[in-house]
């Protein structure tokens, strides 16, 4: 891997026009064009500021009708539109090294286009300036490993049930169940924030009394993901209330926090930050609309959080598994050859025993958070054999052993595999 | 109008699956509920937590084909897709008065529910206690035109292009010419940030030099909106210097710099926030996905933005005339009773004086920033009378004169009915 110089990104891109004119549209409004000439854009301005093309790989399927509706073609009665994996690149000097100005750039007004009836932004390189730049994750895989004293082996986590509605010392109490069932990871749900009802200080302070008791009656510190999402100065005051309290963990929502934000607690933080990532659906759903996972990930890991959400297999949402692990493998995928800016891939959404063999075989890695919540507390011998069922499916998946055959002699496995299915 | 004691969204919806079933997974999945039944999910949970179907109205229409790949749907052969609009409510007690958890709560994991193959968000009314939490918009459309000193019509703006590329001497000697053309309003584009070849500060000097130098001859300073996109202390201090030049606007790209940070932003700001949009086609192209502009520009409105990007009509984009008209009319639509926080809606994107007539007409008022390039660069006359034939085409139109009636009087309008089409 070398880093580039230039900000290269990578679009799947459809058109009823020829890709290779409207690539150069679309190069030509992200930089130094734009619709009409300009008196300004003399040739060496363009040489110094305008986006290039660096690859432009045609696919062989035709599309009869148009993606996404607004597209314009081209005259006549045979118009088909055709896709495209396009490679464009810019001077970091249009913008310097800016998180906020290279997604203005590299996800802007292009998504509406006419030219295209599809637009996607499927990856992004970016030279090392913007490692400099940018803190990147504090903790990161090994960092969330040494706080959660967990090796070897996936952090086994699970999520506070109902999501809303609790209060601070109902919490407390159900966290403390999940701690003597041996959980090393615990998270707020995104719901779950700081309303009347379940204030944020006094759930953390409640909890934490648990946590903290069980830590020193057992040297076994649960890692809890509070939820601190807010304006920044609640942000930070609660992570610092989270720190002082003995707290391991901070979590915030990506979308809604927005980029700025999380740069700012990705500077201020001195815990790992687990990223959830709810609206995100709303980026990605759309095959031909929007930001890959692959892309989006790297802006965040960049401003600084340590765990990112990537579904699970055969989850309760729409994406397909392969799309799952694809999203897994980029979060462990380093970005710069000094600075890798690793994290942990969080997997969830229907997670149980029963995904723990395929999820080891496609990722070949157990660097990974695997956050269950029925799969947990909804194991028939309770709590603790829902742990264990997944510890258990674990070690069958790392040595190799069909889940079936571990089962025989692990009941608590054997009797996950027959309530979530083998 | 009354403020609503819970949140209220209306969706959007696509199900193959029985509509009110549908829905209520949404509502289950968005409060109290999951996937499957947990155990403290009680009634009393639920009578206060949950969210409720406030209303649902199914359309007629049926679709043969899901909108959105990866949606589940029920057995058999003649599946069919329905749509319907569907209200929700929350207790604000789920999460209190907090822009980033409503965002997460209204906007969260529900676009990627299998229940739906089309899923947007198109409204929402909030409880005045946003309005007390939240500074909303500092200078809003009286402040703008005080600021600007321009009454009784719209703002006539442009943008500095080429978007990039120009260096400090270069952008104020394009501003002179601007100024000198008797414009109201200039911006940068959204690319334009701080290179190394362009450095905000220089840029900003340079520009305001120019500014106030013509304010002091002729008593007219142009409102410059300088783009301080970057990281948080980056805007502070941009925002400052700005200031302290004697400048009149900043500007941020929405979707780059996200909700926590124009939060920060619309607290520390003493000039109006003019807002870009850049990105937004990821969240709304598709129309059954994402965001409406109608629930969108309420989050930044109360977030503290002065101007909001709504297009223009006949523009360069995907966007319909009539999309573009709803999204004016609600920057302008009071959202409280005590605190309407209006903004002012920025017209752009292919404009120039045959647009002037049909905006005026749909839109009904004068409160906007009508901004044109190629439609003030481009006239065959020069900037002056491209900037001219901007308020006489404005004129006519407040006056009900048809514009080529009134280009008989006015050349600088005749010019420019002839180069940009009538």
């Amino acid at each position: 891997m070398a880093d580039p110089v230039r900000i290269e990104a990578d679009y799947l891109i459809e058109t009823a026009y020829d890709p290779r004119r409207a690539a150069e549209a679309m190069a030509g409004e992200q930089s130094s064009g734009t619709f009409v000439p300009v008196p300004g854009e003399t040739p060496e301005l363009k040489a110094r500021s305008a986006a290039r093309i660096e690859a432009l790989e045609l696919f062989d399927e035709v599309v009869p009708v148009p993606s996404l509706p607004g597209a314009g073609r081209p005259g006549g009665e045979d118009v088909v539109y055709r896709r495209a994996r396009c490679t464009l690149s810019w001077p970091i000097e249009n913008m310097g090294p800016s998180l906020p100005n290279l997604v203005a750039t590299v996800a802007g007004n292009l998504f509406e286009l006419r030219q295209f009836s599809g637009l996607r932004l499927l990856d992004l390189r970016l030279p090392t300036a913007f490692a400099d730049a940018y803190p990147g994750p504090s903790f990161g895989v090994e960092g969330t490993r040494r706080l959660a004293n967990v090796h070897g082996r996936p952090l086994i986590g699970t999520i506070v049930k109902p999501s809303v509605g609790l209060g601070p010392e109902e919490t407390a109490a159900l966290v403390q169940t999940l701690c003597e069932a041996g959980i090393d990871f615990i998270k707020d749900d995104e719901l779950q924030a700081d309303g009347p009802h379940c204030p944020f200080d006094r759930r953390a302070e409640a909890v934490m009394r648990v946590v903290n008791a069980h830590a020193d009656r057992t040297g076994k510190k649960a890692m809890v993901a509070f939820n601190l999402t807010g304006d920044l100065d609640q942000m930070r005051r609660r992570h610092d209330l989270v720190l002082a309290l003995g707290g391991t963990c901070v979590m915030a929502s990506l979308n809604a926090v927005g980029l700025v934000g999380m740069v700012e607690l990705g500077r201020h933080t001195q815990l790992p930050i687990h990223a959830h990532r709810n609206g995100w659906g709303a980026l990605n759903r759309h095959p031909l609309l929007g930001w890959s996972y692959v892309a989006w990930q790297k802006i965040w890991r960049l401003a600084g959080v340590d765990h990112m959400h990537v579904n699970g297999l055969a989850n309760k949402f729409c994406e397909d598994d392969d799309s799952v692990i694809a999203s897994a493998r980029a979060c462990l995928t380093p970005m710069f050859e000094a600075k890798p800016c690793t994290v942990m891939p969080v997997f969830s959404s229907g997670q149980s025993a029963r995904q723990a063999d395929g999820t080891f075989r496609a990722l070949g890695s157990t660097d990974l958070i695997f956050a269950a919540g029925g799969g947990i507390m909804a194991h028939p011998d309770g709590p603790a054999a829902g742990v264990a069922s997944l510890r258990e499916a674990w070690e069958a998946a790392m040595a190799g052993i069909d889940p079936a055959t571990h089962a025989r002699a692990h009941p608590a496995l054997a009797r996950a595999l027959e309530t979530y299915g083998g």
